[in-house]
């Protein structure tokens, strides 16, 4: 365990637990059923924007409780294409259409992330996203048909997960990794580094 | 099952083995013992001739067992930095050493792969190898010290697995993350379609 304060994060996403738990925080999950409907904007700004709005969810929960002395974390991953956010399709064959448009192409992956920290002294809130650049393969309707068979890319922005069957559809990345996975670990580790939570 | 013909893995990686299962690829494993003292070249001519001798050493002991039918799959990972391949380190001291070197840096990655294909009209071999930049955080001693510590680092080139706890530490990459892990799994899939193996 590396964070001296108690985590919450406000997602019941497993991959984001597992990277957290890879990376050595301990944390309690709180998700957040805050939604809201994104208004046009950058990607960047519009995945941030989801970020804090599960994070302030859960922090103000935590607030009427009168708890102290908590970090709370809130993410969300989105996909960008020629101007297009791609969601969780929501059926095949809008599963099926994600992956055809996005093969042999570079997309963008945003996951917004938004730590807020309630000290005794106060309120810390620190927000950003990070971008990964992720480049397709050609994939032919029969590979797509196979990978939309596995169940795998319902629950998916975009269709896809980099770390399962996909992955060998994916020509290269540019970027962090973990960010397509659904967490940029890495630079919410460096973040938490520098408001000295960790 | 995504390959028709049976597929034999000349590595004991853990990781390699997670990565074509992961695939869908059915496969045995013969772990090759042949190592070859590399030769002064450049990194991705190391790498692919470490490839094809441990698939070799398989395919030769096949032969002579009259086997017919079958692919064997050969590869092997190399850290390059500053003109310096890295390999797995000695003792923990050599790991602090090379993670201090790595640190704020970009340093490459290179798997070499070999595929040997024997079917009843003879024998077919791919060569390739693929290239990974991998670029650190900057890391404090003691978060060097903290990651030796959770025994990762010793049976790995570079003294670090891109995968586990030191996620945190990873800025950024440009190329096929599994390249790093160890199988680049994406370009094999891509070689073996050609060959129309699966």
């Amino acid at each position: 365990m590396i964070n001296k304060i108690p985590v919450i994060l406000a997602s019941a996403s497993p991959r984001r637990k597992e990277l957290l738990e890879q990376a050595g925080i301990s944390f309690t999950i709180m998700p957040s059923s805050a939604e809201e409907k994104p208004i046009e904007d950058t990607p960047n700004v519009i995945a941030e924007n989801l970020a804090f709005t599960k994070a302030n969810d859960i922090y103000q929960q935590l607030k009427k409780e009168k708890k102290d002395n908590f970090i709370v974390i809130g993410a969300d991953t989105i996909v960008h294409y020629n101007n297009d956010i791609l969601g969780k399709p929501e059926d095949e064959q809008e599963a099926y259409d994600m992956l055809s448009m996005l093969s042999d192409r570079t997309h963008q992956v945003y996951t917004g992330v938004c730590i807020i920290y309630k000290g005794e002294s106060g309120k810390q809130v620190e927000i950003f996203s990070e971008r990964t650049n992720v480049t397709f393969y050609p994939i032919t309707s029969y590979e797509i048909k196979n990978y939309i068979e596995t169940g795998d890319p319902l629950d998916k922005a975009g269709s896809y997960g980099i770390q399962g069957p996909f992955a060998i559809h994916i020509r290269e990345i540019k970027g962090d990794y973990n960010n397509v996975v659904g967490l940029p670990i890495a630079k919410l580790y460096q973040t938490l580094k520098s408001m000295n939570l960790v």
